[in-house]
């Protein structure tokens, strides 16, 4: 390849280019150790000091409190679907959910099998039929509720929440897959944060999960032990051959972040990148997004043509150019640009740029 | 690093030296894709290639059957010691498990969340209280079991069964973790054969399932969806993010064992360097290894000092010599050497040519 190739997929995303030239760099031998880290036991000395500096960089970007436990683990975004409600709902089976996508919907299919779910609108209702609706700022929640979940960031419908949801003394419970580490969040305000990795953190495979140490005494006593926080949080998150890769990578993923100045440098990046393209598409005749202004993700960016059948020509030429991984999620259509920590402003500029020659082109 | 390292490391294990130099090479553009494997999504045309290759290649291997489906999963052996019990034991809640080591007796405890479970002796009584005790060739197993489950071969203890055990019409269940692909096996014997990908497959973060069709009917309906085995064949394995990355080294170490020219080689060579090992502990005074020399392990080949006092220098001289993680696991001290599939004789020869000079240093 001699072109740079700006990669737009919304998970498995592309990672920084600095932390994929050094892993490349040691791929077969690191630390000087003659093996690959990959190949080092999870019970070495030399794999436990990745694993802790990886917590711990976590630790100081989201300035994660010492009352939480921070949980590296596989099973993905679906299986914390079902790890949570295992671990919350086990004296109180019941818990509500706001749906605002995809994802928040998906999450109580697995909820639902563990105890009674009650499914909350997340919007307000529109003030026109067609017109996009606000997302809601309250909602009539149980206060016996175990607690309450929601998805901050719905990576297919690109729906993002610019606020913290009100819950009083329920805790609250949020799906931060593709949105975490994008910005400064105030963790003290979750009962338990958690994201699978392969978004905004590192490759697939892994999950974090951040949870506050008093919820930890409440799972269902037949919890499967790779599910079972507390016992995970016991072993430092070793009760099993945990994923070392994808933590080692995760690690490297939060020492660029470090050096990129932290999370607030971060959410300013990301505004810009996400100011840049939905400026553009709302000044455009040729695309749309349809989103309430206010709900708008700076992460996952959908965009439509004004004629959907020449969604494939403007793949095609996008691949072309380097621009790649831009087709919506099949329940949308139409195109998704996810921009993620690791993508530059150059990245989205260059989407830009494409998107203007390709409207001029077809009229 | 000038020298050669050898790594006998149980789990996160070696890799192939010829995987890892290509796995590297092509680390940050795949396919001149200009990207990573590890950014592609999962439902690219791309990445979806190299999974049923992966998958194709694996039955080639094993001589899988078409009733049989393959499966890719997260959660580790652990997670399936969980998941094979929920799917199983849906229409009858109870089994049993034939135990001979440490991981039989760990399977058992996640299999106690989900139904009835009895334990079986895997040994024969013993003809002297020190001797080794031979492994059993009958059980007094209940015909109406949903399965016999049982470890072929033991990663603590390196106790490795030389036949199949036969269970009637009852479904033999078999945790291969340790084993899997280091000679041929054949797999119609089985009902479901799993295995924790970080010994003999490829990096940690993956789990083989290999199930037979007519058993993918019977799970509790409130599987998580991450375990649930019709749910996971249906969806070859997307059902949710799979470990990308993980999947493809697989692949990888799956046309590297082809290149080799399969399992009836492997098996050859591995036969040889346990040979090598075992006839050197054997003949020695100062090593010993007390398994039952028909149940020894061809993967797993624990062996003590004479004098424990001296299993610190052992260590650091034999890493000083590139020989590293050697140390035995916890629950059963002395020394372990892992010799998967990844390991060359060359490795062994330089192993027991250390141990021979160790010896005679210590006199
Ligand atoms: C917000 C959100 N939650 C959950 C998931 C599910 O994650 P996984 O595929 O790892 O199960 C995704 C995946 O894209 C997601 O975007
Ligand atoms: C035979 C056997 N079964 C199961 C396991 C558990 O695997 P995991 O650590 O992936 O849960 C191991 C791990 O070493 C093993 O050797």
């Amino acid at each position: 390849m001699e072109n740079t190739v700006y990669n737009f997929s919304a998970g498995p995303a592309m990672l920084p280019v600095d932390v994929m030239q050094q892993a490349q760099a040691e791929f077969c031998n690191f630390n000087n150790l003659g093996v690959s880290v990959m190949e080092l036991s999870h019970r070495s000395q030399d794999f436990i000091s990745v694993a802790t500096q990886a917590e711990q960089d976590l630790r100081d970007l989201m300035h994660i409190p010492d009352n939480y436990k921070v949980l590296f683990l596989q099973g993905g975004g679906r299986g914390q679907f079902a790890a949570l409600a295992l671990n919350l709902m086990g004296k109180n089976a019941k818990a509500d959910y706001i749906v605002t996508g995809q994802w928040s919907k998906s999450a109580i299919a697995e909820a639902e099998k563990v105890g009674q779910v009650r499914a909350l609108d997340g919007f307000v209702k529109a003030e026109n039929e067609q017109g996009p609706r606000a997302l809601a700022t309250e909602w009539d929640l149980d206060p016996n509720a175990a607690f309450v979940h929601y998805c901050i960031n719905e990576t297919v419908d690109g729906i993002e929440y610019p606020f913290i949801p009100e819950t009083g003394d329920v805790p609250l419970v949020a799906d931060m897959s593709s949105t975490i580490l994008s910005r400064p969040v105030d963790v003290t305000k979750f009962g338990l944060i958690y994201a699978g990795a392969q978004k905004n953190i590192g490759p697939s495979g892994l999950a974090v999960v951040i949870v506050r140490d008093d919820l930890l005494d409440q799972a269902f006593p037949n919890t499967p032990a790779i599910m079972d926080y507390a016992a995970l949080a016991k072993a430092d998150s070793m009760l099993n051959t945990p994923p070392t890769y994808a933590w080692y990578l995760a690690g490297l993923v939060f020492k660029w972040l470090k050096r990129q100045g932290g999370l607030t440098v971060m959410g300013e990046r990301n505004k810009a990148k996400a100011d840049l393209l939905y400026n553009y598409v709302d000044a455009s005749d040729f695309y749309s997004n349809s989103v309430h202004p206010e709900a708008r993700s700076w992460m996952n960016i959908p965009f439509q043509l004004k004629d959907d059948s020449l969604n494939e020509a403007f793949l095609a030429q996008a691949k072309a150019a380097g621009l790649v991984a831009l087709k919506g999620h099949r329940l949308v259509g139409g195109m998704r640009a996810s921009v993620y920590n690791a993508m530059p402003i150059e990245g989205v500029q260059a989407l830009v740029d494409f998107m203007d020659k390709f409207a001029k082109q077809q009229g």
